[in-house]
């Protein structure tokens, strides 16, 4: 019945209810067919959360489905929080959380309404939180985990809690130097209670590992450092079972390499089907097609259907929902990485010097036509930012001119030290962080850059600028490789905006001062970035409308605010409203606080609306209304100013 | 004549000049004879820099010196600067500057007169900086050098220039995962022009490496990263220029292995005379006393005279200077850190979960005591910061409470995205960062935490304090421990210091409330820490005999300061003056600024003094002038503010 049900998918989405686990966990088979069945029907659980949430993790979650569901299931005796002295497990990479999820769900350890709130405010988050029963660290920043295990286990030894750790690991993710420096002490405190299980599907974010950054001798490296090393099928429970059996009473930390399929379990998502010098895996992150949501959909079903045919069990019973679109953006939607391509191919043509270096994220940064068109001057560097941004300092005093990228929550404090250390040095280096701000909000706050502009703060001769639309990327960039005198950061929105406003046609960039896109004369509203230039231009319109009359202010410069051209534009006005998608502390509005210091608006009032916890993880109206950054926050805090006497 | 002159420095300090070196340069000797003799001829000298400057790293500069010795006089084909295409070479660690000084000196690549003028502000900086003729990249910060030099084979790749990139390393380093991180690309690339030396001296900065964080077989480590490994006596001349020119050809990066002895040269300072369990080994840095002093003389110049006898040379003539007394601080000065040490203890005592985690700086950050008393609640970590982060992390999760310690410098940069990681998961983790501020200025930038409360601005629930005198550190501790929500950073001078104030007798950690230290009506100066807060009363103590009121208000909470307090205390006052022991972005000056945009004070003038660009090196008060926060400077802001009207 498994391709009728893919045929039946046309328009819906399929998912298996919880009773359905429940009769799979009880079924009279042997615990490697349970957990086989069992593991399949998490397929396509994760499968439907990420069709219905419209982005998510599909490849590493398939891969590691084998893993998660034996050690839930039947390896481990689990705990639910750290404190508890029962075993613990967790994966450090975090983006196969739907896997993970549909894991636990299936197991009842987490309410499986959850299954229809993927990326929902008040559902799952993209990564791993401890706010979610059963997740014990916050993942979804690579490398740490190992580290986190050792501290969990030197808790547990110091409470005479007796118990194992189980981290599992990407493959990519071993670019990272925080796992290679972890390794060390687990092997001089003789760690047996840690056991680490890399999910080796062979791809990270873009491709090939061993296209990124080959990891060579993986066994011989993981010996070398002192661990006891296995190396297994991951995908065949059976085999993994024995595996974990083998090395039960091993006074060293563990290691298991567990060979996996990328995208397992869907033929035209496994990375087998692919060319081994494939630029691009398709299926890493994001909602499969409707196309072939349908094909995987019978895939999966039909092998779920014929296992539990040959076990001799009822087949399932599946539920469906009618397949919502996707909300529309207007075709005017803007997009501001593509245009940095573009300025970026400009750039590059006019100076030989350039190099662009990526961390793995060449789609999303934007990298691919600069990698086609100059190859001798493209540097993949893998998830590897420390050393990213200490080779561009090299590159730089080399005579290069080194642009490096990577999304901004890991360009800006994962290298934070040896941004610092290039800028003592005073060459020029430009980084270009993407995935900017609390939008999108699915990824949750691993991936939510909101402290990158703080983080940056007080490095001499750093100029950190922001584009507010499309039009204006070209110009900032052109000042970063032409004008400035240092380093500089250009922080990017990735996602697509519906811009309400225009730059004027004589725009230029000059380092401090901003544009005025919005007149009015008693509140003015300064803020950086689509998103939220954006929601004040909306909130201006409610404002006037209301009576009250409100000037926007777009400042594309973040830490360098040219006071007394601000003092020029606020003057008359009798309040300032700064907004920062970032947190308040350490963005824009101490950057304008600092300006105003010098070149002070006598009598204005001054309030600022930000990020002032931890972000939630969402769709990116209800993160942006979470953190109260929605239109209507804007208005109502603007009009309270105004009305303060 | 050796020990005559061993003899000869008592009360005096003693050098070889230049033309010694040049005779020795041009001896008709064979290469191997000359390079061993001159390298000799420079541990003389970088320990007469050492002694005169008062502090610095004898250690490693001496197990170093027949590498540095070697490459630079007869291996390379030396470039000043990367750009030129000539070899290049470079010292990742570091703090073996005054051996690297010695050799540049004695080749006459360095301006021989400055051989008096290490730590000194127009002279020598503690660590490398490229200000410095023929230091081609800013370290100090471990585990870059492989990462930079990788940068600047791109470079000369690009720019078809053909040359070799030679970075020496320590091993206490190789604990830093950026280490591991960066050998991968190198295989990947095949970049054969690097070579990587690693000073095997089998310590670092505490104690040996092995009893730290164990290497375990480096050799296997490094060769199943793909490298060329090869192992020598890195103190034998003749044998290390046999192994480079035995790998030359190699098509793969290479590395060497150079077993050296920590202290090479002076039989006391070598490591080798240690027990392998020793505690500390007292020469890793700090300047040798009086004593200690002339015995190494005596060793080193016997060894010289001898060598060059039995070459048939003529003996060395030396040159002597009177060494002057160290500047005397009164019995009074106050130290912050043994004021940590006792709090610690007592805190300790209270919290059986209490766990202090340590990055190999357990003599700085005032552990030893700890460890003693609570050896179980102990972990060292090593050179590892983000490791011992992320361990911390999981140790909060795992119940305990875990206060992580290193320089400041580096605790807040290095494992940046694990601290604001630990915070998403709202545990409580205390992380206390010594060495903070402009001063000591010796170590120079690497090591002067001037950014690191901008740095871990825009954390959730993260409260930063620092201390103003001894008698406050327990009191926020206690506050950390026992009243904070969530984390804490607290901020430690590490010099003794002369403090003009007292706290008052009732005193008591308030959150966001900082403490009238002088009254007055006209100027109010806030700040922070006992270096700025001692300024400040004294230039208040100036500026009230000129006729300017003036308040000092030493503000402990850098990032929460409470602003209707703040505001009544300035009340009256006409002019604020804020000062930052750091940069001015990012600082106590912008919390203030923060807390005064909610509790405006109308009418009040607003300045701030503080870091504005990277620090010199030099001696304490000469970088306090530099960076404008001397007595002097602070008294002359403040009148000018009182002047305004």
């Amino acid at each position: 019945m498994g391709d009728q049900i893919g045929q039946a998918v046309d328009g819906k989405l399929v998912y298996i209810p919880f009773a359905e686990f429940e009769k799979v966990r009880k079924a009279p088979w042997s615990r490697e067919q349970r957990v086989a069945v069992f593991a399949d029907m998490c397929r396509l659980n994760a499968l439907y959360m990420i069709a219905r949430a419209g982005s998510g993790h599909i490849g590493s979650s398939f891969s590691s489905m084998e893993i998660f569901s034996w050690m839930m299931l039947e390896e481990l005796e689990l705990g639910t929080i750290p404190t508890e002295g029962n075993d613990l497990f967790f994966s450090s990479k975090g983006h196969d959380a739907p896997g993970y999820y549909a894991v636990l769900m299936g197991m009842g350890r987490l309410e499986f309404d959850l299954v229809h709130k993927l990326r929902k405010i008040d559902g799952l988050p993209g990564h791993p939180d401890v706010h979610t029963p059963n997740i014990i660290t916050n993942t979804g920043s690579l490398g740490m985990g190992i580290s986190k295990a050792k501290g969990m286990i030197h808790a547990n030894r110091l409470a005479e809690r007796d118990a194992r750790v189980v981290v599992l690991t990407g493959d990519g993710e071993l670019q990272e130097g925080q796992f290679w420096e972890s390794l060390v002490s687990a092997t001089n405190h003789k760690l047996h209670e840690l056991i680490v299980v890399i999910d080796h599907n062979k791809l990270q974010s873009d491709t090939f590992v061993k296209n990124v950054s080959d990891l060579g001798d993986l066994d011989a490296k993981l010996a070398a450092f002192g661990w006891r090393v296995e190396r297994c099928d991951g995908n065949d429970v059976a085999v993994l079972a024995q595996t974990l059996a083998d090395m039960k009473d091993d006074p060293y930390p563990k290691v298991i390499i567990a060979d996996t399929v990328k995208g397992k379990g869907v033929s035209f998502m496994e990375h087998t089907s692919l060319d081994s010098d494939v630029d691009m895996y398709r299926f890493h992150s994001g909602a499969p097609d409707a196309n072939s949501y349908q094909k995987a959909v019978g895939e999966i079903t039909d092998r779920i259907s014929a296992a539990i045919a040959d076990l001799g069990g009822d087949d399932i019973a599946y539920d469906f929902i009618v397949r919502e679109p996707a909300p529309a953006l207007p075709e005017t939607a803007q997009k501001l990485i593509p245009a940095y391509t573009e300025a970026l191919l400009q750039q590059a043509g006019k100076h030989p010097n350039l190099v662009a270096l990526d961390a793995d994220l060449i789609l999303d940064t934007g990298l691919i036509p600069f990698r086609e068109t100059f190859p001798e001057r493209f540097i993949e560097c893998g998830i590897a930012e420390q050393d990213m941004v200490s080779m561009a300092g090299g590159l730089a005093l080399g005579g290069a001119l080194p642009i490096a990228h990577s999304f901004s929550c890991f360009l800006t404090s994962r290298p934070n030290e040896q941004i610092y250390n290039n800028a003592t040095e005073k060459t020029k280096v430009i980084y270009v962080g993407s995935l900017a701000g609390v939008v999108p909000g699915g990824p949750g706050h691993s991936h939510q850059a909101v402290r990158d502009i703080a983080s940056l703060s007080g490095i001499p001769d750093m100029v950190m600028v922001e584009p507010c639309c499309a039009a204006e990327v070209a110009p900032l960039l052109d000042w970063c490789v032409n004008e400035a005198k240092g380093s500089s950061y250009i922080r990017l929105t990735s996602i697509p905006c519906d811009i309400p406003f225009a730059l004027p046609e004589d725009y230029e960039a000059v380092q401090g001062q901003g544009t005025v896109l919005v007149d009015g004369d008693t509140v003015a509203i300064v803020t950086h970035g689509p998103i939220l230039t954006g929601n004040a231009v909306r909130a201006a319109e409610q404002l006037t409308e209301a009576g009250i009359s409100t000037k926007v202010i777009n400042m594309p410069w973040l830490n360098t605010v040219d006071g007394s051209w601000l003092a020029q534009a606020l003057a008359g006005c009798t309040a300032l409203l700064t907004l920062d998608n970032h947190y308040m502390d350490g963005g824009l509005s101490d950057a304008v606080g600092r300006a105003l210091e010098c070149d002070p608006v006598v009598g204005l009032k001054v309030s600022r609306l930000g990020v002032s916890d931890v972000p939630p993880s969402g769709t990116n109206s209800e993160v942006l209304d979470a953190v109260g950054l929605s239109v209507e926050h804007i208005a109502a805090r603007a009009t309270a100013l105004a009305e303060v006497r």
